[in-house]
């Protein structure tokens, strides 16, 4: 196994052996690990000292059920901060079959005025990977849903494809990295905290993968690991939100648009309320509903990257039943719907559509468009101008701009003081004053504003792993702490995270996974093991922020959420700051 | 003597005794203290918790010379840390005169879609100040040429205004508080850190003031106060730069740019070079040839501010001998000249007007069109470009208000890395690199970067003070410390800056300043006396900055100075953390 370093200041790349300390170590925890060992924490995330860093998981590209993940670090331009994003993508298990272990991309080349492309393939005489550049000036400026299908013409072959939109072009602080799905669509984001722009500040446009011929990744103890394997698979396919037809293959992760409305927890036009009327509209059962009335048939969804069986991914059919967009996510629907206060089905779909193609994370978009709303840019509910404002982001206009650093950024511009974000980072689909655990989650998480960094919602809204009460703030830090470290070293095994619902409520799903980990390294870890393991990578992130001045301080959520009580509930955020400042002080 | 508090709310204003712990407590001191006592650190800046606090010096309305500072407090909503800014101007001394401690404007109104103005005004009967809100929408959207005329008109006799513009309104980051000057003009800013929007977002456009049968400030020991007087009026009288007919009232402050153009630390076009070529043109000495030519007669400058003897605004007339700005400062003729690579001093002109005439401060505006012009909105040198970019500031158009928010947020959304800012805030008119002191004060000082936080300049470029190498880091962190400490007093004093010119160099001067004070107080201080009042004013600063989570890690300069060389000396910025670290520890 290799750590590869490319470095774009003048086109090298070079072939490095994995160091002892990295042995175990894997996505987030070595993307994590790799970023505060050599990125400066006070450096200018878009300067040539930042590093952008890819890691597959440990069981990824393995036969691991549902483990093609693929984690991105580097030091954000939105939040100022450590950033690690991922993906469920055929690139991560390419890389790793490849067994590049790491890809650092470092340096920026001093001609600024083009942009270049990579192509890494197994070289079967070498043993070994190769790595050649291209010219990627002809694709600069378009969408990734035209430059993509060039780029699958241009190398022949299984390939897989890392890309930036023109959002990550512009340097946008709302850029992500685009990676291919199963259907060859650019659509797999790692979303959040403008890794895009750091990927194009080394002018970087695309990481094109052939791993035909590789060896494959290495698992040391192969009974073990199928015994794991067999575990999580069972469990997956028991648990009524993970299995075949169960909540999440049937109507996506929207499913939870009507669960959190239910809740009085979906943030609605820009966190001013918590319970939108047209939310039903917004569905999973809506989109379930208008599929089956478009395409004459129930269309169950798909997976994103090889080897799921979860099968989350939707696609939303027009009349004519081409497709409209693909993926419509829980938080998409929500972030460009309610938030907007908007109910039209299409006219989100149509937003999802464009922010893949421009390669803006819609989490960041809805929530920008959502400030530019109550800054009056557009009135509420107006999802024509939306979809325009989109475009403007896309076409790089003033206006596009003005809007493309971000929430929290248009809101200064806007002189908008009602801003949901943390760290710079604008809030997902969970109103923190609605269910107090993930607004524990969104302060203190290394990431800024992030759900996915210790989803609480499992036992505040799903009953999974329990049932506790959603507005009481009692025992949330240490409920946040515990999902937090988890869920760090889930990020570091290569799995989804959609696996713990299955694995929080089967033990013998949970034993499964640590099998199987356990299986690929050689290890013994316990379930002890892995919580401290992730409560390791939480810190090693957590000394990078402090080290770039992001302290206790900033664990915050914002003022108005203290201030304003959330209908229905009539609640503020009242999580006190000493319990805030526990889930570090006691990890 | 009282504090005033008026609470936009429900427009009410209260009264109250002048705590025995404020005793000594006037200007920047009085603001800072108050701001950190009673504004919460982690407020919205534009939120119902800050507040916005005025308060005059101690010598202010006396007739010690010039002395007629007014200090503006609050949360910064362009650093999210304190801010003092204060500005020469009549309003002071009325205030002071009122015997109004301090002026705290709190709370703000829930019905946001108009604008109040209030007026104070003493009561002869009542032998107190009165106070009135009046309906100020017939004024907003005006700049602040067109709504001055109209406030003077509508209240009778002579009474001095302090304002918000079009900036203000939008709330920008970048967005002044505007006072008068002696001839009416809305011309004196206190113009950094966007106090501007502050007092907007208190629905607050103007506070008027009619001192009318006042009583004055009392002075205890008018002996003492009569020799210390006299004592500074001869040091200011006997220096070089601040005597009649001397640098500063014959070329004003921009006689600055031919020095700092010769020393190699003139930042142009956007802090890529030390020099530059056109800076002759556009120096205080070509506004004086340019007048004489224009008026056929030498124009020596004139006091912003009543019992002002340095007199140093200077007026550009144009060719019909009309005015067309007033008054060009070094950092304006700067910020928008060679920091544009601007040499034409008409169009500077235009623009310093532009910036008045709006709101905007002219640093924080040219900084920013500086990092457009490297971002390609226009090319550098464009100055009617950039006098369009600030007319669509004015208007409020999404170009303006993509740069409303100040250089760093404009860097950010135009992925712009040379961004030459201090805690968000952006860098005056000296270049770091060049002159390593100011580097040391725009690094460390409470309020981001700010020369007139501790102006090293004195001895490392004019020879006032003592003599000390530009170039060299040795002893610097030490020497802005010093100043740092002995600003934060002067700025309590209401004494202009620019007495430190004469006091520095002149012990009796120094000492005359000292008399003054304890005169008016009834104190004995020493000068250890008050350097120790200086650092006990930034302490209580930076406990604000360090609880609002603006810690030592944001004490640095941006990383291009210390990668990219400078030149003509290509050097980069080679003082120690630790030397910016010891400015606080050691104080």
């Amino acid at each position: 196994m290799w750590i590869l370093r490319i470095n774009m200041t003048d086109r090298t790349s070079k072939w490095e052996a994995v160091p002892e300390r990295f042995r175990t170590l894997y996505g987030r925890a070595l993307t994590s690990k790799i970023v505060a060992e050599e990125v400066p924490p006070l450096c200018h995330a878009l300067g040539p000292n930042n590093k952008l860093v890819f890691s597959a998981g440990i069981v990824t590209s393995t036969p691991a059920p549902t483990s093609a993940r693929i984690s991105v670090g580097c030091k954000s331009p939105l939040t100022g901060g450590i950033k690690e994003a991922n993906a469920g993508t055929s690139w991560g298990p390419d890389l790793a079959s490849m067994r590049i272990r790491a890809l650092i991309v470092e340096g920026l080349p001093q001609d600024t005025d083009k942009f270049w492309g990579t192509f890494i393939h197994w070289d079967k005489d070498a043993q070994k990977p190769v790595v050649e550049f291209f010219d990627a000036s002809e694709y600069t400026g378009k969408d990734v849903y035209e430059s993509y299908p060039m780029i699958y013409q241009r190398f022949e072959g299984r390939i897989s494809i890392a890309s930036i939109g023109n959002a990550g072009e512009y340097g946008y602080g709302n850029s992500g990295i685009v990676f291919n799905d199963q259907a060859k669509r650019p659509s797999r984001y790692a979303g959040r905290g403008g890794v895009g722009a750091v990927m194009a500040s080394k002018r970087l446009k695309f990481i094109v993968l052939n791993e035909k011929g590789s060896p494959g990744v290495e698992i040391v103890d192969k009974a073990l690991f199928d015994e794991g394997r067999k575990k999580m698979i069972d469990a997956i396919r028991t648990h009524p939100i993970s299995k075949p037809k169960g909540g999440l293959n049937t109507y996506g992760t929207a499913v939870l648009v009507n669960i959190l409305n239910e809740a009085g927890g979906l943030p609605t036009r820009n966190f001013s309320a918590g319970r939108f009327d047209g939310a039903p509209k917004t569905a999973g059962e809506a989109i379930f509903e208008t599929n089956k009335e478009r395409t004459g048939k129930e269309v169950y969804n798909h997976a994103c990257s090889p080897g799921c069986i979860i099968q989350c991914s939707n696609t939303l059919f027009n009349p004519d039943k081409s497709e409209r967009a693909s993926c419509i996510e829980y938080e998409s629907t929500w972030a460009l719907g309610a938030n907007l206060g908007v109910d039209d089905l299409d006219d989100i779909a149509t937003m999802v559509h464009l922010c893949n193609a421009y390669g803006l994370d819609t989490i960041e978009t809805g929530v920008t468009l959502g400030v530019a709303m109550e800054g009056g840019v557009i009135p509420f509910g107006d999802s024509k101008g939306a979809i325009q404002l989109i475009h403007e982001m896309g076409k790089g206009t003033p206006t596009g701009k003005m809007l493309g650093g971000g929430a929290e950024v248009a809101g200064k511009l806007l002189g908008v003081r009602r801003v949901p974000t943390v760290k710079g980072q604008a809030m997902p689909a969970y109103e923190p004053r609605a269910v107090k655990g993930i607004g524990i989650t969104y302060a203190t998480t290394t990431m800024g504003a992030d759900h996915t960094a210790g989803y609480t919602i499992c036992p505040e809204i799903l009953g999974v792993s329990g049932k506790q009460d959603p507005l009481s703030p009692e025992g949330k830090a240490a409920l946040s702490r515990a999902f937090q470290a988890t869920t760090a070293f889930i990020d570091s095994s290569g799995h989804c995270l959609f696996i713990a619902f299955p694995i929080l409520d089967i033990a013998s799903g949970f034993e499964g996974f640590i099998q199987e980990c356990n299986g690929v390294l050689g290890t013994n870890w316990s379930a002890d093991d892995v919580v401290a393991y992730g409560a390791e990578v939480l810190k090693v992130e957590r000394a990078f922020n402090e080290a770039a001045g992001i302290k206790a301080e900033a664990d915050r959520l914002p003022e108005f959420m203290h201030l304003e009580p959330l209908p229905p509930h009539n609640q503020v955020f009242d999580v006190p700051d000493e319990a805030l400042d526990s889930v570090f002080k006691e990890m």
